[in-house]
């Protein structure tokens, strides 16, 4: 069976899983608590040397790090990844936007806000910083969800997977999103599509 | 034709030139000085919302952001981009380990050192952090090619084009890369790959 090895509580952990449950697909999940140093011990590490989750293994002992990257080996084939090239090369962009200008501020301002050993990194100059880079990514997805249902075009894709995991906290993470009201309908939209599970869910 | 918007400095715009001289394929390099404020012109900000370059015009004016998405687009099909779903999720895998873990390190700190509009973000907090962030990618990478000639494995693929646009300038950058024999030398495998150009090259 394939193994998800993550933090619940991780937006980037919640991605494979989400995709998994959309395509009905057996996994095990095995809790590896990131925050608090499991990531940084020398067995995760032989596993994953950048010591991070989530971290997949195939049936055959074969593994695979980064979210995104999982997201495109699971969709492959699915109706959450085209094959126009184009469109499939939308999908691409987006997921390198979720980890370059979105993840690092918002997934990141919301560690700072919500786990308590974070608070020493928690500097004004951190919080303003990734205040000010969370609401600028926020205005990119804006403007694209004002004439776009999902944020690739026309129909949901990995896009919205991957950009959903830490959007759908970003209040919470301090952002105000009544400056976004075309993302909170997204938000919506995306979970309306078909599987939907929440963030706590780590399996059937 | 296609064209290509980019600063020639930037190793991320160099990343889609590579690839494209690789493949013999022409386009046009329009050169924006993202380091002068260029990116942050309406009229850029009209055709990428996220300031950000390179950026890619097809032939129609369809617009693709991302320089790993570029590559991921021009790629497909070529022996850039293996076919295998597994070889090709670790090609995924090294992409987003370079837009995550690696560039924000490296590429930060090689603009913070190089360019003088940049002194004032250069604060010794800055520069530590991305030291020893840049080091610990780097040590990724030193692992990984101490068992493998390549990023993703045996072949030379577009893991090796993204990682190599910043890797050949971390010295510059003030990496120690004495600690990293396995990595200089894959950066001279790639230098040994047909159809190689340097970061200056904009075209044919």
């Amino acid at each position: 069976m394939l193994t998800l090895y993550g933090l619940t509580n991780s937006g980037n952990s919640y991605k494979p899983r989400l995709l998994l449950a959309k395509l009905g697909r057996a996994f095990r999940h095995v809790e590896v608590n990131s925050e608090g140093g499991a990531t940084r011990e020398p067995a995760f590490l032989a596993k994953n040397p950048n010591g991070k989750v989530p971290l997949l293994e195939l049936e055959d002992g074969r593994l695979l790090a980064e979210s995104n990257a999982m997201l495109l080996y699971f969709g492959e084939g699915t109706r959450f990844l085209p094959t126009d090239p184009y469109e499939r090369a939308l999908v691409y962009q987006w997921l390198f936007f979720e980890q370059y200008s979105h993840e690092p501020n918002i997934a990141v301002r919301r560690a700072l806000v919500i786990y308590p050993a974070r608070a020493a990194q928690a500097t004004p100059e951190r919080l303003a910083a990734t205040l000010a880079g969370g609401t600028k990514a926020l205005g990119v997805m804006e403007r694209q969800l004002s004439s776009h249902p999902f944020m690739a075009g026309e129909c949901f894709t990995l896009a919205d997977i991957a950009l959903f995991a830490y959007t759908q906290d970003a209040a919470l993470a301090g952002y105000d999103m009544r400056q976004f009201p075309h993302v909170e309908a997204w938000l919506d939209r995306v979970r309306a599509d078909p599987g939907h599970v929440p963030l706590e869910w780590t399996g059937p």
